[in-house]
């Protein structure tokens, strides 16, 4: 038996019954080259305002951000100092990034069968043309590879762009961000179209610490000065007009919960005023969260911004990390979630409306099959987002077709988001995504179920028609 | 490549490696033709009352009445008005029935890969014989095929009945019912074999709409006089006995929860008592719906029929088409359910009673595993329906073999139910569950876990034997 | 078409695809004569201790002691006394083992497709070199067979320790228990290396029938006078010091919930003093369980015993059998569990410390890929478990590899533990875990996510590796 040819081979990630495969095979033909459409993620927007950024060294490109990466070395006991993640208090991190990727390539079989480990493969070899599979003894020669592309001036994010073949790209911005960067992009006549989303979570989570400064922001950003919750209301709205003039589609919410809830007005100006005195509860937070749900909700009915929303992240789970480290250090931990429940008040008032697109996006897959498709194949609001974190990959998206596509129907759902703060992993990512909506959709070719003009207007409604019309590309 | 062959090929819901598929090909030929048990469902007794019954057109057989259908059409923006589903103020439907199926063919790649196009798709073609996929061209031509064969004797619901090779079918029964349609058929002499199901439900919700009415009813039919818990058990025995009588072999229960527990006479009366003057709360409800849990257990033990119980739906979640449309109009979403605490009660006091079979049926798959297996494959009293709703297609009948069967065994579950009102899709419906059965054995037969034997055993006990014993037909 | 030859075969259980399966065989073939290591079950250690133990009657090797078999056999009406269970009024239970031997081959179809067939089936060739399968003609050959081989010295169970190939074989052992087996092995002189492990949930479930009377074993054992919090630590301490000594390498904590939290000195000197009067409430039990499995975190900190903890099954659920027949009847079923915030307090407090490690079993499978898999894939202390009980099968097998290893990595998880009272069927299920491995990697493999390299790697890994490291053996 001859193994070696499998790896990474043409074929990869389809099933390995030959009929399927060919099936596969040949609907991927007719989709892989098409566009990208990138209507949710968190590329940093100044990567395209500057036209001579540079990524930095292999491991601040490659290690130092991605949380997906260090999260695994940590858990088998390396220290996040030893890899160079900056700590809070200033204290010593590792400074030698040979060092940090000798210690990654040392252990880089802990990646063996994740979706982080097929992204780096498919990213090193696709984008900077390394054909060995990275380990201890070859970790100098690749680090000095990718070091020697990254300085070429074919790696300046705008030609990536181009070369990767984005149509569209949306980053994630706090709702009191100046997008100065966006402004810049406009304003530099390049031809790439980079979209602000209207991120409300830094003014809405009263509890957050900073929240108090964030609110400083929002009345000097908009310049309105928020005194009570209808300044409040006004101020956001007016940066929700200021998104939309300088591009943006869409919304962005995190919530622990989708608990959604219109309090009265007395109620709502009350918890408001007891969190712009510090006083807030756990229990204010979350009404203020239910309550901004609606507002939200009614807001995007008004000015068609598509809502997003993500639930069900138990957020810095590790306390001594976040204190130590700060957020988004691999330590956000999903909890059980229910929307058939949470959602019922925000869907009454909102649900049949035709002006509002809800996306919803969540961690916890039993809510797929028994609430997210359920709700999706009834209201005309609700659509649902592609599989979030932990679950892009290969297994995640095929059970998200399985337990989801049934019920929901392919046209409730809003085909792919690569999410990613990792420029350079988006075109691995989107070939995951385009070679597992292929095989899914030979899967029911093979079985019968459908038949061959079905199978390529589903595949490109995935890999770029459903995209574009969820999001108004 | 030729995708063409697979479309309804006679391979098809098989897995698709030919050993397999063989395999299940050769189990699949000797049931195939078994006739069809249909021992839970929602055909109207009328069809087999009136020998001259007819479906009226196509759209009143095939759009209106069915919500697996509106729903998807709702949920992508077109009114139910449009569909010609009626109103509860009277208000104006679309009436011209040519322009409803023209819209529902522009929109039916809508149901690619779903179970709905699946039964459809095979309805059209094994019963209306019409070889065409449905789209907007096709549309008329495809309305008159069906047309004139709803209007030939051959599409009598009595000739079908012979046709589908239906051997038992049993309805779906309102406790307060005359049963006068059952009545009819056994007066006609026609030979065909309907049984009613007993469904309290509306005996029991005492916080429904509708239920001081329901209970008048149920003085009037039974001849006792509800006054009291006391008068109001005896009438619910006497139905019982009544439908027992009538041929039912079983009664059928929903409910939000699987909630159990016995109240004392005192607590009960309270609350019955509370019902009757319209002062019941919604705690009042869940209880006393806890309490008959209990009570319809007990009567199973004392007069033999089977107990059916459906949890897990939250009924009419949309409140807005709830009070155009009423009820059933595909805004039921399943919730999360809990079996082990829940029915704790019930089975402690009736659960090792050989006289009680207690068939469970649940929409929340995590339930298979983790809680309905374990009990099934403990509790003597204790039977699994077959995967329920929004899971009765080819995906979802695979995750129930998957997570029930091994620690279940087979032989604690109990076949299929159509459990269906659309009474042409009945073959369709058997032969997904067919064909499901036999590729999950075959698979069993290929991986070397079970041989030939075992194989046919279980492939007849899916197909018609557990039926059979199991709601004692 | 013969389907006679799949029936086990030797590339059983390996999917039917022929690229696939001949992968999975190549894989498997390096490992399956790895030596077995058993890091946690339930055989007694009396087996070892005398060198000349017999195991009984085949009923009483293979029928009696297994709650697999005869919980399947109850849930079809058959009574356990029929079966020989013993009752605890001293009650008549059948005593002609030939009698409810040839009731059991009756009914063996019962198991098809079950993993107790499986393994029964498996036991029964390669153990006992039966190639029938079992039915009711052939059931008192079959019989004659296995009792003749189990009066052969061959069938010692030391000398099936050698043939089995058994490396490391830990037991579990309550906190008061004196070892006296484990200490009786040791003195024999003989080389099989059977460890003990520190069971505490006998002293640490205030609200079971019994505890006290343990408590007063555990001074008794310690000897040290339990007569407050502060002593019962003492004694606890004392107990892991002399398991540790006596070859330990783990403890075994089982609980209803993953709830952790820390008390006050007060409060939980309250609760002691509750309980020791008799008077702890159920609040009192969990607060307590939660407050131990810190204790138990801290001791294995400064100890370093391994700490393994198994939570989600409410036992004895049937009362009535409980009643009669006592514990571990087959009626012990999972309930929904939470680890996300249940464990938030015991993480903070020890999971980033380097000297402990918490491995973690679950029956809630739900939580596999939402909760469990990202906090071993973050936590330096969290290690996650094979799957548990009714999940240790070939589909069960098949899903914790799909949901967990993608999330958690292979690394972070612990191999496999066999955590069976039944001696023979150890080398069945440990191959059945070898061939699911192999298969799993396999499939990677023919998807192009890994190379040859790998696989091989991961299978050893799967097979011997990380159970071999997980518990420090």
């Amino acid at each position: 038996m001859s193994m070696k040819q499998w790896h990474l081979s043409p074929g990869r990630f389809f099933d390995p019954d030959p009929t399927q495969r060919d099936a596969a095979m040949a609907l991927y033909e007719r989709i892989k080259d098409l566009p990208l459409l990138c209507p949710h993620g968190h590329v940093d927007p100044r990567l395209f305002s500057d036209p001579d950024y540079t990524f930095g060294s292999p491991v601040e490109l490659l290690i130092i951000p991605d949380h997906y990466i260090f999260r695994m070395l940590y858990a088998q006991g390396i220290q996040l100092e030893q890899l160079g993640i900056p700590r809070r208090d200033g204290g010593q991190s590792e400074g030698d990034h040979r060092k940090i990727w000798q210690l990654f390539a040392d252990h880089f079989y802990l990646f063996q069968g994740t979706p982080t480990g097929s992204w780096f493969n498919e990213e090193l070899r696709s984008v900077f043309g390394v054909s060995e599979k990275l380990n201890g003894a070859n970790a100098d020669a690749i680090y000095d590879q990718i070091d020697s592309k990254l300085s070429s001036p074919a790696f300046k994010p705008r030609a990536l762009f181009e070369q990767f073949n984005i149509e569209t790209l949306c980053t994630t911005d706090a709702a009191t961000d100046s997008l100065e960067h966006h402004q810049a992009v406009r304003a530099s006549g390049w031809g790439g179209t980079i979209r602000p989303t209207f991120r409300p979570d830094g003014v809405v989570n009263i509890d957050a610490t900073g929240w108090k400064q964030e609110i400083d922001k929002l009345s000097a950003v908009s310049g309105i000065d928020v005194v009570d919750f209808a300044s409040y209301i006004q101020a956001v709205e007016s940066r929700r007009a200021f998104f939309k003039e300088m591009g943006a589609r869409a919304t962005d919410q995190g919530a622990l919960t989708a608990h959604s809830q219109r309090l009265s007005g007395a109620e709502v100006e009350a918890i408001f005023s007891r969190a712009l005195s510090g006083k807030a509860t756990v229990e204010d937070a979350a009404n203020f969260t239910g309550h901004m749900l609606m507002e939200m909700a009614r807001m995007s009915v008004e000015d068609g911004l598509v809502m997003q929303l993500h639930v069900g992240s138990y957020r810095n789970h590790n306390s001594a990390i976040f204190e130590k480290f700060g957020l988004d250090k691999g330590a956000d931990i999903p909890i059980r979630t229910d929307f058939t429940r949470s959602l019922q008040p925000l869907l009454a008032a909102y649900g049949n409306n035709p002006a509002l697109r809800l996306i919803l996006f969540n961690l916890d897959e039993t809510t797929y099959a028994r609430e997210l498709a359920p709700l999706a194949g009834h209201y005309p609001a609700v659509k649902l987002g592609p599989p979030w974190w932990f679950h892009d990959s290969v297994n995640g998206i095929r059970r998200y077709f399985d337990q989801v596509m049934e019920t929901a129907g392919l046209y409730n759902t809003v085909g792919f988001n690569d999410d990613t703060r990792a420029y350079l992993s988006i075109p691995a990512r989107h070939d995951v995504w385009r070679r597992s909506g292929a095989n899914w959709v030979a899967g029911l070719l093979v079985r019968g179920m459908i038949d061959e003009e079905d199978a390529h207007q589903m595949c490109a409604a995935l890999a770029y028609d459903l995209a574009k019309s969820a999001y108004n590309l």
